[in-house]
C-alpha cells in the first residue's frame, strides 16, 4: 500500500502486439495485468456481442455503447479496486480504444465519444496510454486473417484500420503530456525496451517488485 | 406516406399495465407496437443481461449503458425506419424509463443520463409520453411477486419502486407539453378510454386506419 496505483494502456491496432506486451510489461512491474473487452464475466459476453460475426448486426453507436458498458464493469470490478489497493495496473486496451475504433473508424462524433467514455469509466484515466505504431500491413499480416477465426472489426477493410491507425496518431498529438507513440515494427525484446523506457521516464517511481 | 409518423411511450413503474395499453393503443391508431427492452435480436440479449437474477452483477453505469446499446439497435432497427415510412409507433419504455430507474432508482446523475439517453437514440425523442400512474403497493400486488419469477429490478425494495414512481411523476411536472400522467388504478377499459383522450387531445389528426 503507498496510496493510490498507476494505470497504463497499451493501445494500437489489432496485430501491434499490444497483447505480449502488455504482460511483458505487467511482469516486470509487478502489476496486474488486464484487457478489454472481456475482462469480467458480464465483459466476456459483451465482447461476444461486439466481435463475434456469427451474431446479428449492432449499429454503430450500439457498438460504442456495449464497448463502453464493458469499460464501466471493469473499471468497477478490477481497474478501480486495484487502483484503490495502491496497485499499478496495465491493461491491453481502454478509453482510447473507442475513441480510435468508434470514433475515427465508424465515424461516430469524437466530442460525444468522450463525454461517453470517462462517464463510463467513473472518471478513471490512464495515467499513461503508450500507442504501439506499426504499418496497418504488417499489423494484419501478424494477424494472419486468411484464417477463419478474424472477429468482426478484424474483418473490416485495411481503410478502416488505416483511420483508427491515424485516429490514435493524432489523438497521441493532442495530449503529448499523459500519451507516448512508440515504433512497434521491430522484435518483442526491443519494443519491450523501448515501452519500459517511456515508462521510467514518464512515471517514475516504478513500483517495488516483490518477488 | 404522409410524413414523418408519431413516436408515443408509454411509461411507468412495472405492473402499471403499460404493456396491455401499450398493446390497445397501437390496435387502435394502427401503428407498430413495440416494446423495450429486448425488441431486437441483441436486444433480447441484453435484456436477460440486465434483468435476469441468475446472471453475474451489472455495476449501475455498466446496466445505464446497456440499456441504452438496446435503445440504439431499437431505434436503428424498428423505430426510425417505421417513423420514416410516415408510421406511428407506440412503445412500451423509452427514454424515459432510464432517467426513471437508473437516474431516480439508482440514484447516477440525471443530466449525464439525458446526454447518454439522447445520443442513444440518435436524437429520436417520443411526441408524447404517457405515465400510467399506480401506487407501488398496487403495480407490486398486479406483478405477484411471490413467484419465483421476479426479474432483477422488479425484486428490488419498494423504497426503489416508490423513487422510480416519483422520478416519473417529477419528469411529467418538468415537460408538461410532451409527457401526460394518467390515474391507471382504474379497469382495463377505462384506462384504455383515458388513454385514447389524450392522445386525441395532443396528438390530432390520427392516423387513418386502414382495417
Amino acid at each position: 500500500m503507498s496510496g493510490r496505483g498507476r494505470l497504463i494502456a497499451l493501445e494500437g491496432v489489432d496485430g501491434c502486439g499490444k497483447s505480449t506486451q502488455a504482460r511483458l510489461l505487467a511482469d516486470a512491474l509487478g502489476a496486474l495485468a488486464t484487457a478489454e473487452p472481456g475482462a469480467t464475466q458480464l465483459g466476456a459476453t459483451l465482447r461476444r456481442l461486439v466481435l463475434d460475426p456469427g451474431l446479428p448486426p449492432v449499429s454503430d453507436r450500439a457498438e460504442a455503447l456495449l464497448v463502453a458498458a464493458d469499460r464501466a464493469q471493469h473499471v468497477s470490478e478490477v481497474v478501480l479496486p486495484a487502483l484503490e489497493e495502491g496497485r499499478w495496473v496495465v491493461t491491453d486496451r481502454f478509453s482510447a480504444s473507442t475513441l480510435a475504433y468508434q470514433g475515427y473508424g465508424r465515424g461516430l462524433d469524437l466530442g460525444e465519444l468522450r463525454r461517453l467514455v470517462s462517464w463510463a469509466a467513473a472518471g478513471v484515466a490512464p495515467d499513461l496510454t503508450v500507442v504501439l505504431d506499426v504499418p496497418v500491413a504488417v499489423a494484419r499480416e501478424r494477424l494472419d486473417l486468411d484464417t477463419a477465426g478474424a472477429d468482426r472489426l478484424e474483418r473490416l477493410d485495411a481503410g478502416f484500420h488505416e483511420r483508427v491507425r491515424a485516429g490514435y496518431l493524432a489523438l497521441a498529438d493532442a495530449d503529448p503530456g499523459t500519451w507516448a507513440v512508440l515504433d512497434a515494427a521491430g522484435d518483442v525484446a526491443a519494443v519491450a525496451r523501448q515501452v519500459m523506457a517511456v515508462v521510467v521516464e514518464r512515471l517514475a517511481p516504478l513500483p517495488t517488485v516483490t518477488r
